[in-house]
């Protein structure tokens, strides 16, 4: 594992969870990081994403505490207030600003966080921080709630003889029983690198691969994903960070990709690409709506070729769309054209993965997502009747 | 059943549907009915949609054909011919004008329609046609797919000692295998009533009925309410507009529950009620939020009290509410208060209907939508798995 130089974790189960499963995990930076972030825009923000979002814009961090297990979310302003104390007791113990500590909170909403369970275990937490691969790897598997695998990704990079390191840890988006999940990720780097580009970089990444991918449509209370850079490679530079933004965008391509996979029950993954948009907003609003459309879901499952489902989500996007003149290719076959079905190439949707191509002959823009399908084994987990 | 003078119906088998199931149905008025439709708003409009949209127009009509088992989607500019070529043949074989035919088709997308199979049943159709309520039940079956039951309502509406007569059938909304279904209702009514009146008062019926259910979310390509209006009760004016609206609203919203009830799989139904909002608008955004919530469909399936699903499809809605502010009812009892959940009231959602109450302190306004659950029959039937 590559683990950029100055970074530590470790890991507890302090009795969030049940059965002495690992629910807690510290993230620490020898030096004080350069950090930027992107939070989920659902109006009902946990109280772990309002104090991180807080504490982000200082732009300088040293910690980040997260716990799995709980959401700390519906809980009202309590909720906020249990964060900050829990990134007061933190900062103490590390002897480091409060501004410093992040934090970032998952699993089941409305109930209230055992916050004293946490402060509790700072102490154990720092004794043990270690830069081993081991500990990245317990502390990736402490923040899983129906996550099935751990999820890792890293690069060493090397510019002019130079070399920095990533590092990204992540936890899946599916939704849990007996509330909800979602999806969280911490990305390390030893790069230097200034706050604005760091967050720019971020942002775009993320766009490129967090914000395309699509489970049940649902949008999570405490998406969060935290990008930490403390400098300690002494790489630095324009081409460092072109690097750095290249390789970022590789990396969270490849959790998002393993999220998707992981998606509750899922056994097919399908990428909606829609081209010749008049612009990229209308593409997007488009890939959308087929990526999760209920009847596109169910139809990638059973893999019974009813594309006309594919077309009516087209249709239903709200676009003022000249239907008579789409084309729609499954797997690079054409399967309409001129909004006409052409019967005779239809096939059964085989293997795990299937790409629809959507032609609007509107204009020269694009949009792509990642959707995972729907199989009973979702209602069944989500319904409650699988733990 | 009440049936309005003056109109009749008739059915048969021509050979769409599989192992001799009844197909096809004609509507007929002995005279020229005002008319009036509300039609999908999907891009993708079948050509019969096409066609009958162009006929509504001419504000008077005297039949409707309307045929199961193929719903002459995606079939390209042809579908659009081939729906004109069913009117005419049955505007010629009837004796009236081409305009005074309207026509509605439901069943598998994309493929061609057997318009000749239509046309051929033509002569049979007109020489049964009957007043009986065996021809208009036998005609509520043949205007179905995957509904589990026929949907017929009716009224005798008494005004000053006069009478007219409100009869209404329709099919269910649930998707189908192999393909899609839709949401169609015919509207017969014996009362003298302006096109104008007609037109306003099913836009408002519909909007409080038809357009409040969802099932999952997916919009057909063929959804038709068609209402027909002969005027042989000789009842007419103001008074008798209003109780015809009055029952007009109950009886849809009779088909509208029905419809639901019916939804593929379906074992539970909920309805969402938003209140406080500060226009109509938003809280009609926020309450299709709710009902099409894979994770609040899977949790009213599941009984489990997830509470925090709701909440959390409140907040993706994109309304900028204050979380702090809002309240849930579960069937009369407050669940989260001040954006809280109050834990000790969860119980399991039993019974086969439950209500969810959302209050959002930010105004005077509301909505409702009406919705079911998803089971994992839901996805076995859309998988293909189910036949």
């Amino acid at each position: 594992m590559k683990i950029p130089a100055g970074f530590m974790t470790s890991s507890t189960a302090c009795g969030i969870k049940k059965r002495g499963k690992r629910d807690l995990a510290l993230f620490f930076s020898e030096v004080p990081a350069v950090c930027a972030g992107t939070f989920t825009t659902n109006r009902l923000k946990a109280g772990s994403v309002i104090a991180c979002m807080r504490n982000i814009k200082h732009g300088c961090a040293r910690a980040i505490v997260v716990n799995s297990g709980n959401a700390n979310a519906l809980t009202g302003k309590e909720g906020i207030k249990k964060a900050e104390r829990i990134i007061n007791a933190f900062a103490e113990m590390l002897g480091v600003k409060r501004e410093e500590v992040l934090i970032a909170s998952t699993g089941v909403i409305g109930v209230p966080l055992p916050d004293e369970k946490i402060i509790r275990s700072g102490k154990y937490l720092i004794d043990t921080l270690s830069r081993s691969s081991e500990a990245f790897m317990n502390s990736a598997t402490a923040i899983m709630t129906t996550d099935s695998y751990p999820k890792i990704a890293d690069r060493e990079v090397k510019v002019r003889n130079k070399t920095f390191r990533i590092l990204a840890l992540a936890k899946g988006a599916g939704m849990i029983n007996p509330s909800m999940a979602t999806m969280l990720c911490f990305v390390l780097t030893d790069l230097i690198i200034s706050r604005d580009s760091l967050r720019t970089i971020l942002k775009r990444a993320v766009n490129l691969s967090f914000n395309r991918i699509t489970v049940d449509g649902d949008m999570s209370t405490n998406d969060t994903v935290i990008a930490m850079a403390n400098g300690m490679s002494e790489v630095e530079g324009k081409e460092a960070e072109r690097a750095f933004e290249l390789n970022l965008k590789e990396i969270l391509e490849e959790l998002a990709l393993s999220i998707v996979k992981d998606g509750e029950g899922s056994t097919r993954i399908f990428k909606v690409v829609v081209e010749e948009a008049k612009n990229e907003k209308e593409a997007e609003k488009i890939a959308r709506c087929v990526g999760n459309s209920l009847l596109v879901k169910t139809m990638v499952y059973g893999g019974e070729p009813n594309f006309g489902r594919i077309m009516a989500a087209v249709g239903a996007s709200g676009i003022p769309l000249d239907i008579f003149k789409i084309a729609l290719e499954v797997n690079g076959k054409l399967v309409v054209k001129d909004g006409k079905l052409i019967l005779k190439n239809l096939k059964t949707i085989k293997g795990d993965f299937v790409e629809f191509r959507i032609k609007l002959k509107r204009g020269k823009s694009s949009f792509w997502v990642l959707a995972s399908d729907i199989t009973e084994d979702y209602v069944k987990l989500n319904a409650g009747y699988m733990t």
